[in-house]
Order: C-alpha cells, then structure tokens, then sequence
C-alpha cells in the first residue's frame, strides 16, 4: 500500500508538523522524504483522530426518506409502540437507511460508530442483517459496532430472548438492554438475562438507562453487582443514566464511586431537556465517559444530526464547559471517551496508531469545534475518503 | 419605490403562492400583474417573517477578531471583571464589532435585534455611541434597539445612573438592570432607579435576572410589583429568568400567574446547563415568550452564534419540543414572540406588514428549522438584501 505524507497539519491544534501514513497506520510525525509516497497538503489544517459515534440507531433513522410529520404521544412507551407502527408504514428499510447514516456520518469525519439495532417480534433480525450489510458494504468509510437492543422490551414479549441470541449469532457484538425496570418491569430478571448473554457470548454489555432518579439508580446498582460478579470491568456501558443528574448529590456520590470501581463507561447525548450526568466530574473520577447522538432525524425527534462536532458543543452548552480546556474536554468525550468505551485498539495519534484522521479548518482546536465548518478532509485506514464535507461515495 | 413579486413561495409551508410588495409593505397575495415590479423567483421556498434576536451583547462579540483563549473562573462576578478588563487588552471597538455581528445576523435572516449595551464607569456610553453608529449605518439591513445595560452594576459603582441616563438621552430605548440582588446588593434600590429612569424617559424595561430559584422569585416580586404600580403592562420584559426553572412548582405556578396579569414578558436562550423557564408552559399562560443568543463569541463564552434558526432548535432541544407543531413553537419564540416583546408594529406576514422576510429552503417548516441551511434570501423593507447566506453588505 502507497504511503501518504500530509505537510502542514497541527495535531490538536499544536506546532504545525507533517504526518507520514503507511499500511494505514501512522508511520511518523515531521518532514521525511518517502519515495513515491502520495503528498498532500494540509493548509495548516486541525489534525484530529476519527469521530467516535458512540450511541446512534442507524436502522431505522429517516434520512433521506419524506419528512416525517411527529405527532407523537409525550410518553416513552407512546414513542415505542409508534414506532414500531411506522417501520411498517413509512417503510424503513434498515439496510438503506443505515447506508445513508454511514455516508452522512463519515462525510463529517466520524471513523468509528456504535449502532443499537432493534431487535422484537415484529421485526426479528431483520434489522441486525441490515446494518450487518451496511457494516460489509461501507467498511472502507467507517466502522460500524452493532448493539443487538431490544427497543421493544425483551421480557415482556415472549421470543425476543432468543431473536437477542440470534442476533449475536449474526454477528451482533454487544449485547443490548433498556430499562429493566420501566419497560421490562423486572429489573432482575431483565438483567440477568442480558449478562447471561454476555457471559455466553463474550461480549460487552450497553444498556439504555432512561429510569430517573432513585429508581435508576436501583438499576444501576443491580448492573454494577453483575459487572462485579463476572468480571465484566471495562465491559459495560450504561447509556444516558440519566439517574445521575439526580438531586441527592451524596447518592450520586457513591454510584460514581461504584461506576468507577466497576470501570462501567457512561454514554450521554447531553440532553438539554432532562437530568444527565455531568461529564466533568465524571472524567475526574477515572470514569470514561463518550458520546452519541442517539436517533437521527427518526420518529423520535427532528433534532439530532450526526455531527459529532455539533455533539461536542451540546455537550459543552449542557455541563458549563467554556473554558478552552473544557471545550477540548467536550470534544474528547466524542474521540478518544468513545474510543475508550468500544475498546478500540490503536486509536490516536500517536505513530503506530490507525490512521482515521480529520483536518479540521480552524484557529484554535475550540475555534473549530464550535464553528463546526465543513471536515476538510477524512482520512479512514489511511485514504482520504471525504473532502470539504462530501464523501468519496455516495449515499443510496 | 418599484414593487417586488416573488412567486411561488409557500407562507409558513403551507400552500404555494406569490406575495407583492410595495412601499416596503406586504400589499398582497396571489398572482397579480403588476407593470414594472421586479420579478423573483422563490422555487416554492417556505416564507417566514424576519428573524427576531431579542437579546444580545453586540458591543463585545469578538466576531473576527484573534480567537480568545477562555481561561476566565466559573463565578458572574469572574466573567464581569475578566471582560471589563479585556474590553482594553483585546481592543474591543463597539462600532465595529457591532457592525460585523449586524451583517452576520441579517445574512442569518434577523431582521429586528435587541441589544443590551454596556454602561459602566470604565467605558461610559462608548459602547451606546459605537452601537449606534452601526444602527445607523446598518439601517436598510436590520433594525437595531439598544438596552442601555450597567454590566457591572449600577449601585456598587457611583456614577452609573447618571451615565445611564446620558444613554437614554443619547438614543438607548430601553432601560436595563441586572441581578438587584445578586450584583447590587440592594433589590429595591436598584429596581427603584431602573423604574425611575423608565418613567422619566418614557421607554420599556429589560431586566438580566440570574438569580436562582427563591432569591430570583423575590427579585421578580418586586419587578412586577412595580410594573404595576407604574402601569407599564406590556412594556416590562424579564431576561433569563432561572427563577422559573425552580423547584417549588406551587411557586412557579404562582408566579407565572402574576407575570400574565402585569403583562412582563420572559426572554431566554434555553440554556441547557441552568434551570430555565417553560417556554410552552408560560405561552400557555398567555405570556409572550422571546429568545436570544446572549453573548456571540464573547470573553463569556465560545458557543453562541447569532442564528436564530440555531435557537430555535437549542428552544426545541431544552423544552422537548419534537412534534411538528412544537417545533413551530420553538420557532415562533424567534419570531412572532420577539416582536410582541419588542412592541414592532405592523410584523408578521400578514398584507399592510413591513416586508421583513426571510425565504428557507425546506421540505416543511420544521424540516427547514431543524437544517438551518443557508438563508435562500433574505428581504428588509422590501428589499433583497442577503442572498444563499451572504449579506450584499460585507462585514468591516
Ligand atoms: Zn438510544
Ligand atoms: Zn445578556
């Protein structure tokens, strides 16, 4: 494989260098002659490693598709029952949309993407088998980690244990729950099957955790007893918790004391409209904290775009981050807290490194997260595959 | 003046027509012939009113200046000082940087901005005199109100109150406060002199209060006393507002209730770090509802930009606005409510109303919201004056 010299980039907005990729791996940083090797100009751009999207449901996002008129209940369960009504209706097809996702997110420079994919009765694994050809077709674009989520409740509808199973069978490599005790109604039962899974199939664990204060916060110490008893540590994450922007700030005290010692990662969209944790005292607590923008342009809500830059700056408008020091606290949580949180080796900047870059246009690394300006250029194993916001290929 | 027809635009997204303009006023729709107007084509673009910012800081933005490297302390009283000492370390000129944030703003499709001006005993009405220089000089792009706005503090800095009324004299319009107790140190003091210069000067009161919960709600007690007293229903308007995000629900109810009686209308940015007032629960109360972007790119903070599109969304995303018509809600907070705060006569899209029009491109209007695309064109008065996001002015 060629290598690649970039001249004039500034990794994290530093001292301007060259980088030399080869094999699609950072060979070496400053100006080497490299025979034959493939040159391109920086312009002094932001060298930054891939975007991490770490919580998305790509197969069933309506990207693309007619604007969908939400006229949804206020409850969760409204939310989930329409939606499973719609998959019918508006005829989502998991693999298209998940491709249109895949595009869209790697033009704006996210290299890495953890998707919870719905898995119930209605819908089997269809949707697993989706974003499986979505992860094959587009690996050159992005890399995409499939959750088997059980979205409609998993006890309470007799045959999704198994579909789960089937699921992972697939090729599913996380194991997904929700709410064990607001959906499922059974917070012990939920959470032994979902570790019983993990344990079966060794693989990690991420649960959806909308439960609010105290009653989340039972959940969570239920997860944090079996993350314990299998040695799961470094394993599970759970997503949202929201449970921890609860106002007993001495229980909130003990469960990060818990999380940390249990090295459960916590996953938060920044929601502007609900208690969340906050990320700044969670990453002092050793914590590793990512983020994700959830469901993009669904039956959900109309909001949530996947620009992982654009997450960075709620992130930032949601925990008071303003400082400059806290703005590159903001964009970490969408780099390396969900390259921590997925396990991803060799991700960074460091040579040996993978090379899933992003140029970013910019003054400062602050400067240009809070401009949010078209990604220059996206590098993903070592080949640009956007420039100036357009992907090499495009979306179906 | 020569009429304007544009054809084939949709009115809030709804049914396609054309509007004729003439005199710099709404006179119709449908298809008119009219000898010598000038034609325009809308692509059945959605038509709103202009955009309403009805509270921002436009004598400091730093828009296009080096970037700030933000490193100031979490206190108010941190970011005050830090900022009054950096209006001379960084060379902040009013008149220019007011200008740059005018031609963003109607570039972005604002077509009314109020902006709180900075009165203290450092800077003295420069700060009136720089802003309402770009007022007059900006006039064809946008309508400019200025707040005469003691920053720093009116009580605790002898001096002031005369300085800010050498500013009503000058041309401020309206008169301003901030935090009676949580800055002055003296609640009825400080309101005393703030609704002493309205009576005296004839103009409408805007109000910072950031005081939180109870001691905000005792601020705001008083502020409506006195709207009362002095009759200036209608004319009082309360920025910010934390108190209404409080706990205490009975509180709030009450206190809602008494904000409709006096008529005092509530601005917010939809901060999603703060408590932060209902928007739908207070329009429901019949209480005008405005939204701003505070401070743009500022010694406070790097987030906000002066796209009121951008804070229709942070409305939408902070008050859990997903259905379409919440969405038309949140934006409705950045138009319709902007005006009635602001007191504008004749706005709106209705025939005999200014022609302050803002064209989006957009499948709906919630579709066009949520995007934020490039304004398609933007009309002040009748007159093209922005085009696919750029202003026909350029910025100094
Ligand atoms: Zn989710
Ligand atoms: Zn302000």
């Amino acid at each position: 494989m060629q290598s690649l010299v970039i001249h004039n980039v500034r990794p994290m907005g530093g001292e301007a260098t060259s980088v030399t990729v080869s094999d699609g791996r950072i060979q070496s940083y400053g100006w080497h002659v490299q025979e034959g090797a493939e040159l391109l100009d920086g312009g002094g751009a932001i060298l930054i490693p891939g975007l991490v999207e770490a919580h998305t449901h790509m197969d069933k996002t309506l990207l693309g598709m007619g604007w969908y008129r939400n006229e949804v209940g206020p409850r969760l369960i409204d939310k989930i029952d329409n939606e499973r009504m719609q998959r019918r209706v508006l005829g989502i097809d998991p693999a298209r949309q998940s491709a249109r996702q895949a595009v869209l997110a790697a033009s704006l420079g996210t290299t890495h993407i953890r998707t919870h994919v719905d898995v119930d009765t209605e819908v089997g694994v269809a949707g697993i088998v989706g974003v499986l050809e979505t992860r094959e077709r587009y690996r050159d674009l992005v890399d995409i980690e499939l959750v088997a989520f059980p979205q409609s409740g998993m006890l309470i509808r007799p045959g999704t244990v198994e579909l789960m199973e089937r699921a992972l069978q697939l090729g599913a490599q996380v194991v997904g729950g929700l709410d064990p005790a607001g959906i499922d109604r059974d917070p012990k039962g939920h959470l032994d099957v979902v570790f019983g899974l993990a344990e079966r199939y060794a693989v990690p664990v991420d649960i959806h955790l909308h439960e609010p204060a105290e009653l989340g916060a039972f959940s969570m110490e239920l997860i944090i007893e079996r993350t314990k008893a299998l040695g799961l540590q470094g394993k599970v994450t759970i997503s949202h918790a929201f449970c921890l922007g609860m106002t007993d700030q001495d229980y909130v005290a003990a469960l990060i004391d818990e999380l940390a010692q249990a090295q459960i990662h916590i996953l938060t969209t920044a929601p502007a409209s609900r208690p969340a944790p906050a990320v700044k005292r969670l990453v002092e607590a050793g914590i590793v904290v990512a983020a994700g923008s959830d469901g993009v342009r669904d039956t959900w809500g109309p909001y949530n775009n996947p620009d992982m830059l654009e997450r960075a700056v709620l992130v930032g408008l949601r925990n008071n981050l303003r400082r400059d020091d806290e703005v590159a606290l903001a964009l970490d949580t969408c780099t390396y807290g969900g390259a921590r949180m997925m396990g991803l080796d060799d991700y960074g900047l460091k040579p040996g490194c993978r090379a899933d870059l992003v140029l970013l246009d910019g003054e400062t690394l602050a400067e240009a997260v809070v401009s949010r300006r078209p990604r220059k250029i996206v590098i993903k194993g070592g080949k640009v595959i956007a420039r100036d916001g357009t992907a090499s290929i495009p979306a179906p």
